[in-house]
């Protein structure tokens, strides 16, 4: 069994400790929370291990949160950290994972140069394996990862030219905007996310731009790949649809925005109507000659949920982890209904 | 076991399904749907029977869902129909129900004269057995009527005087406005929801004003709520604590916002993030002489179930049913966390 904690309970952290829970192969430490709120109180309720910082412990008591101990403690513990503490936090903690010689995993909103590589499961899981720090990319970037991966089954791809609306701040965070503006994000080229591909596929020629809308839900891109050979629509359609972690919407089942694939997630039972698969549009895979057009929808909250199990088994020098990944969440591919 | 179909499958027919499905003794007949988009297409995989207008049974066809038979097929094999059709509809569809003789529910958002009573389980459950029509009234008066009928239990209410801050629309619904303006609803006092609120409390002294805001979440309601005699803030907390469908949202918990509602839903497991349950904010319970004051959230989409589930036994004549629904659909009562 690979003993794994979670350092940062929030909207990563928490899935990835659900997710943990389900593997045959893991055990769960524990969790580790800076401030004793709803978050904590109902993780502590499920009977989770709440390790927190030496001088907070006195706050969870009085919340009626007794805590497992520090967050010290719990790394001393682990045989893996996924550190899913706030951007920039975790190159902090990266000295105290190094100085216990504990592995650890990264989140996106790392520096690239936090990891000893990038990791997106579909592109490059076996550079991974044996390394002792991977920086698991963003939500924006796994997606674009899987997409342009799975289309170079078909032919490989040369070039991507993509556009990224982004969401503008998670459904639990009311403080943030904005909330009737589009931001240019940034109002200069590339953003950032074409960087955060180059750092999986080294010699990709892509070009991103993006604009953060006021919607929390999920992110949508839109992208234009140009292939080696002309492809035809079905060849890449079949593609998307034989491959696990990207589901396909079908035309026929009217579902025209992220409201309709929020609710058709709590309409299939979904956890916190969490939906990890990459969602492609079905009508608007297109090709024309060597282009291949589409657009998906990105849930932001819990994509990375499954590259960061595979990471962990990754970084324990397991070189099969997809499959019993996809399996133990109910990760999907297909059409989605 | 009462054989219970559904007619018109959105936000209140899909959970009143589901709930129906969860009761001893209940059997579902099936849901009536008219257009064969997604949510009928995740029924149908569910094994539900899906009825739908004799005309629209081709659409049905080739979007791959096998029709049971028609709506009037449907109201046949029925003990009791749960009409969930939109507003209006409902007082078309009776004349269908009464011909057949079938008794029938219906929704808040029709006429209060479609039914001989309007109902709201804490308030007049008992007035309600034997009768044949019944109007569940909609979910702001819901709301309000648990809480007043919850108060006078510790003195009677005597005048209510109210503010209700409505959500925009559902989450699902992408077509809706307002997204960046405050809608007084009307500009005019009282409210329809202080008239709706004397359909079942037919001598209480209330007044309510609304306005709409751009959320989609939850409503919110302000309550001054004027006693017979002088009550203390501990006894109406108490009292809050104790009954079902009512839960308490801690002060200690941090949440400050319906967006950590819902998170704490997500967070809690609850099916399609629903929390039928009036939540009330711990802090914002006050009194001054015989005055109570009290802020609660209200979720929109499922509040009124539990209520359908109730008068579908009233209309057939048992006199028990809420602690049975609220056991079969694990509806809480105390602190929330």
């Amino acid at each position: 069994m690979i003993k794994v904690s979670i350092n940062g309970y929030g909207t990563i952290g928490k899935r990835v400790a659900d997710a943990v829970l389900k593997q045959p192969d893991m055990e769960l430490v524990g969790v580790a929370k800076t401030s004793p709120n709803y978050e904590a109180m109902v993780a502590f309720k499920r009977n989770m291990r709440i390790y927190v910082p030496e001088e907070n412990k006195e706050k969870f008591i009085s919340a009626g949160i007794e805590p497992a101990g520090n967050i010290s403690d719990m790394i001393e513990e682990s045989d893996v950290i996924v550190d899913a503490t706030p951007n920039g936090v975790g190159a902090e903690y990266k000295k105290i994972y190094v100085e216990k010689g504990k592995p650890a995993l990264f989140q996106g909103g790392e520096k690239s140069n936090v990891g000893e590589i990038s990791f997106s499961a579909l592109c490059n899981y076996d550079e991974a394996i044996g390394k002792k720090y991977v920086r698991v990319v963003s939500c924006n970037t796994t997606a674009m990862l899987r997409t342009i991966c799975t289309t170079s089954k078909v032919s490989p791809v040369k070039k991507v030219r993509g556009t990224v609306i982004r969401r503008a701040a998670d459904p639990k965070e009311y403080k943030k905007g904005p909330i009737n503006a589009l931001v240019p994000d940034p109002a200069s080229v590339p953003s950032h996310h074409a960087k955060d591909v180059n750092t999986v596929l080294k010699d990709l020629d892509i070009v991103t731009m993006a604009v953060i809308s006021p919607t929390n839900l999920m992110h949508v891109h839109l992208l234009d790949m140009e292939t080696e050979r002309e492809v035809r629509r079905e060849e890449i359609l079949e593609q998307l649809l034989s491959t696990p972690r990207i589901v396909v919407v079908p035309g026929k089942a009217g579902i025209n925005s992220t409201a309709e694939l929020v609710e058709l997630a709590r309409d299939l039972g979904r956890e916190r109507n969490d939906m990890p698969e990459v969602m492609v549009f079905e009508d608007s895979v297109q090709t024309k000659g060597k282009e291949v057009f589409l657009m998906y929808a990105v849930h932001q909250e819990s994509i990375v949920v499954p590259e960061n199990v595979d990471a962990v088994r990754a970084v324990s020098g397991m070189s099969k982890s997809i499959d019993l990944t996809n399996a133990s969440l109910g990760i999907r591919k297909g059409y989605i209904i």
